[in-house]
């Protein structure tokens, strides 16, 4: 019996998920748990599902990428998404899926990831945005932030801007894009790197909204850089915030001929 | 003791809730019960809250306005947001308050109010916008609902448009602006009205999604409107796309000297 290997592009709202990564503990609630609940609900066989990034409690997902090995010979390729939509939750929806390559690995393949975090700053949270952003009521100098968002740009070591990591994991990563939009009430963080720390998002915006607030100087984002203290960072901001907005791959790898 | 008549402007997430208006069962939960509630809370006083829009169940709102009397003397006004936001559940939020003369009324004295209802239009839904929209899969065409749109502004008897009503009440309203917008895969209908007649934006957007998928030509608009019979009209679209954005007012009418 033949094997496909499934490339699945989602969304999530990951408000009631522990996160993509199962932990393989029947109660706590995960992305790649309801993929592989809804596999198996179609077809009766049991997969394990990967995911480009293993985002953590309460983060959401515009273009996550997972994959996974089905010797299901029933649900052709472009039906998958309409299949799997029907039996996940409305919180889920596969908004595309292609056979890869056999070795295709949805995140050790992956180029770069793009993840955009949101800040609503304003007098009031609106509740329409209250799951989707993180709310700061005191002012913000947009200009200050714009500065010190550009200081991660290039290779650095961000052991500095990572959640706790074994000692001898190496945290130097090539940051593509920084930047800080603003549109109404809303600010954007825009980050993509060619790979991402545990955290590293979520302590970078932490730190540029002490800098938006006159907390602490653009230039201090060098200086944690340099010296790779965690202690020097700001606080990490809340999960709910940021979305995973792409990953990137290169095209021969993960496509095949259709 | 002395008595304040206290114009709110609030916004919530209407996902949970029976719309506006008090139904009189506790069972039930309305945004002016939720209000009413808070108020109690803060200052043992029952008072009763009147919205400018009724909204209905699941219509969430960024600009509603409500005004209720007050004979408090403990919180000022300009506190009254914080005091209500500190213990109303985190899906309606305050965002003003100022205290209006004495006969002022949220509903009667509103000149106007806009509403705008957004579409997710595309070939998978979004999880992040599945509670403020409704998700549409097949092609619209935005030229040909714009020119129906376009039909609806000024005079007219808009009962074609609206839900169960009594014969004799008064069902001609003035339609200043009746608009359709495309922002990515978001098509959002703008209405701005001096009155709304019950299910009245749901069923003119109902209706405009039929033109977009070319069930019916723009002209029926016109039709609908000089039969006003609703069952010439198109579907109630759902609740959950809707948003009442503002409420205009005089301004004369609705601000003592601060």
């Amino acid at each position: 019996m033949s094997t496909r290997n499934l490339k699945l592009t989602l969304a999530y709202d990951g408000t009631r998920y522990h996160g993509f990564q199962d932990q393989g503990r029947e109660e706590i609630p995960t992305i790649q748990r309801a993929l592989e609940r809804a596999w198996e609900r179609l077809t009766g066989e049991c997969v394990r599902c990967t995911g480009a990034g293993r985002t953590d409690a309460g983060v959401h997902a515009r273009g996550q990428v997972a994959n996974f090995r089905t010797r299901d010979g029933r649900i052709p390729t472009a039906r998958v998404p309409y299949a799997l939509n029907s039996v996940l939750p409305d919180d889920i929806r596969i908004q595309g899926c292609v056979e890869a390559p056999e070795s295709f690995h949805a995140r050790f393949d992956a180029l770069a990831k793009v993840y955009i975090y949101r800040v609503e700053n304003g007098p009031f949270p609106s509740p329409l945005e209250r799951l989707y952003s993180y709310f700061v009521p005191y002012p913000l100098d947009l200009e200050r932030m714009r500065q010190a968002a550009s200081l991660f740009t290039g290779r650095h070591d961000f052991r500095g801007f990572a959640g706790s990591l074994p000692e001898e994991k190496n945290t130097v990563r090539t940051m593509i894009r920084s930047e800080v939009k603003r549109e109404g009430a809303i600010i954007s963080f825009v980050l993509e790197a060619d790979g991402f720390l545990y955290h590293m998002v979520r302590t970078i915006v932490g730190t540029l909204l002490e800098v938006g607030r006159g907390k602490r100087e653009p230039e201090s984002i060098a200086e944690i850089l340099k010296a790779g203290d965690r202690r020097l960072a700001g606080p990490t901001a809340p999960g709910r915030g940021l979305i995973l907005e792409t990953v990137r791959y290169d095209e021969a790898a993960t496509s095949r001929a259709r």
